[in-house]
């Protein structure tokens, strides 16, 4: 394969308007879905594609981020690149003054995730492999050069990285049974915060006939007696089978949630996600605790490797949500994933994507990692955009076969 | 007084060069000062005008984000605006897609920040009072009005508030000895990272006799024995009745920061201010008790209440540097005094504004809070560029007398 060059880094502020009610939950009430796209122009027909999930308003600063952080990418020849990529990566999440926007959060660092999925896009249309076999094909060693690992030296030290993945080859014989089957997705898009009951009744049920068996319903209303009516209701359509997840994107307070998550516990969820404010750690280590034996899940909020961390060392979370649109990209999304194996949860992706990228990330973890929870977040309301969308069939999420990461947007 | 309506938000990218050496840490290796400055113009000649640090690159990101962000407070009138302010933050910080770049955190806190401090300028500047002296005439409920409470119902409620202020008020006589008298400064600009041992000794010297007892020095060296070797000197030249305070400005893994700590004990630091990731809750919190008698400051990184609540629960630090510029502001800065005060921990601000509003600040914190540390950092390289630049005499912060927060720069 001929060397290729990055030469250019451009961004798209591609917006899409969603339908009446699509995408509203307890905290935000008027979405737009937006990406601040990367695109990596090389000195061959390829670019590199990589997205950063906003809500519309705000988007343009993302992007204009990715011009400040992407400087340091033009000129690499990307094999070279993606052989140091994690200490490129450290590079430009120390950049010593944008750091200070941060540090690892906000704008600066939705720009690296954008900037780093636009990396390995283009490294996977590379080397022609959809992005989960590239990954899958990369030794132990060259897994770890693509991280950084630096504030995790109390819990994740090199070695470790390379032990867990060296302990999992002997099992990639069961990589053939997983990718012949697909692996479920689940529905969030039932169960939007606005949504009549009608609606998601009607909703729920021609997702049952399209074989899904997991639902997201959207709580965290002013009034709880209708958090509590419509999601036994819920339970009452999907049935005792299904799993329901409720979601109150971050709306209680703490003596809140503990109050409402002993009312909802008989409907029996699957779990409850960002009960309260994602920076609140010790308020969700107290609520797993008082509110035992619901489970909780975070992620869709948390920026980077240190808060899950914090988290997992905490007790504070059941399911670790981590989005590789939201903390730095793929590579930060592994060490997480590796993180989540070290402290024995499950790892189950908010798509800020769509399940574009994830579909593939899920496959490294269950393969690579041995990450049991093969699950994923299913959207819809972007298929129409994008050049590769996701494809679900009865409920089942079907293995992507194009180079790179299913990222590119129609133009 | 005649009602002040704000007509228009505009920004300023304030950017000002400092002399070699000047500003450099272990982790911020080329820095600019630079303000985010948002102003609100007025029906009157007064000019609200607010500050939020960065290091330069990026500033222009937190200008176009006050623009966004601001749209809430044009039209309003700024007695009305002062009555419900912490309404209005709420508001402001909660917006429905703003909020996906934090949530509370980065780029847009900064702004909000931004917006803030020049809310409180203004309604200094309206009243003819210096911010210090406008704060201490509202009553409690007044306060209370100010402050956004949400997130922190498990340990802050608007009674404890009131409580906290009403039980100081018959301490405020008090005041008039604190006003007379100044309080101390510590000089931060005598120990940047890359200064010479000769130009630490060549400012420590002239500090002590410009009547400074409280010197910083920078340590996060790649070599151990450089931050051993200049801590012990600094002592000896200070001598053993100077406070030092030591920073490594996150720069330790925690492993690295257990073993430096138990070497530079010996020279007895006043405090070490973070020693590692300011995400790190639970590295503070293992530090504090691995390194013990020894006493850690953090601050200068937490971007809001919901962190500095975490930190104060968790025990992972003793002395509070919440700043102004990179809180939401004065008002949240408030909550968080509340808090330390709740949790019966010391607020020495960090000054992300050279101290021009943190001077005002710690008055506040005195009087109306009984805050017993009146104690703040002193920085001096911007004072040529201020209006009003803080007043050091003898070592001693004077109490400011302008109308307003001190924050105009000249144009």
């Amino acid at each position: 394969m001929p060397p290729i060059t990055i030469r250019r880094i451009t961004t798209r502020d591609a917006r899409f308007q969603l339908k009446p009610g699509e995408g509203v939950d307890a905290v935000h009430t008027r979405p737009q879905y937006a990406y601040a796209v990367a695109l990596l122009e090389t000195d061959s027909p390829l670019t590199g594609t990589g997205l950063a999930l906003t809500l519309g308003e705000g988007n343009e600063l993302v992007c204009s981020a990715i011009q400040m952080l992407g400087e340091t990418l033009a000129g690499c020849e990307l094999e070279e690149l993606m052989s140091r990529f994690g200490s490129v990566f450290h590079q430009m999440a120390e950049h010593p003054c944008l750091r200070w926007l941060g540090p690892h959060k906000g704008v600066v660092h939705l720009a690296l995730a954008a900037l780093t999925n636009a990396c390995f896009d283009l490294w996977a249309k590379a080397r022609r492999l959809p992005l989960w076999k590239l990954l899958l094909e990369l030794s132990p060693a060259q897994v770890l050069a693509l991280l950084d690992l630096s504030y995790l030296e109390d819990v994740l030290l090199p070695a470790d990285v390379l032990s867990m993945l060296e302990g999992r080859l002997k099992f990639r014989p069961t990589l053939e049974k997983v990718l012949s089957g697909g692996y479920p997705g689940y529905d969030t898009s039932v169960g939007w915060f606005n949504y009549s009951d009608a609606t998601i009744e009607n909703n729920v049920l021609s997702a049952l006939e399209n074989g899904f068996h997991a639902f997201k319903l959207k709580v965290g209303s002013p009034d709880s007696a209708r958090d509590i009516r419509r999601a036994f209701r819920l339970r009452e359509i999907a049935g005792e089978d299904s799993f329901i997840m409720l979601d109150a994107n971050q709306q209680w307070s703490l003596p809140r949630a503990v109050e409402i998550c002993s009312q909802l516990a008989r409907m029996n969820p699957f779990w409850i996600e960002e009960p309260t404010h994602p920076d609140d750690i010790l308020a969700h280590q107290a609520l797993v605790q008082k509110a035992a034996p619901l489970r909780f899940a975070v992620g869709e909020h948390l920026p980077n490797r240190v808060v899950f961390k914090n988290y997992m060392q905490a007790g504070a979370a059941h399911f670790i949500q981590v989005d590789c649109t939201r903390v730095g990209g793929v590579s930060e999304f592994i060490t997480i994933s590796l993180l989540a194996r070290r402290f024995g949860l499950p790892v189950v992706p908010h798509v800020g994507d769509m399940g574009q990228v994830h579909q593939h990330l899920v496959l490294f973890n269950q393969v690579a990692l041995g990450h049991q929870a093969l699950f994923l977040e299913y959207i819809p309301h972007l298929q129409p955009y994008f050049v590769f969308p996701a494809r679900i069939k009865d409920g089942l999420y079907q293995v992507p076969q194009e180079p790179g990461s299913s990222s590119d947007l129609k133009s």
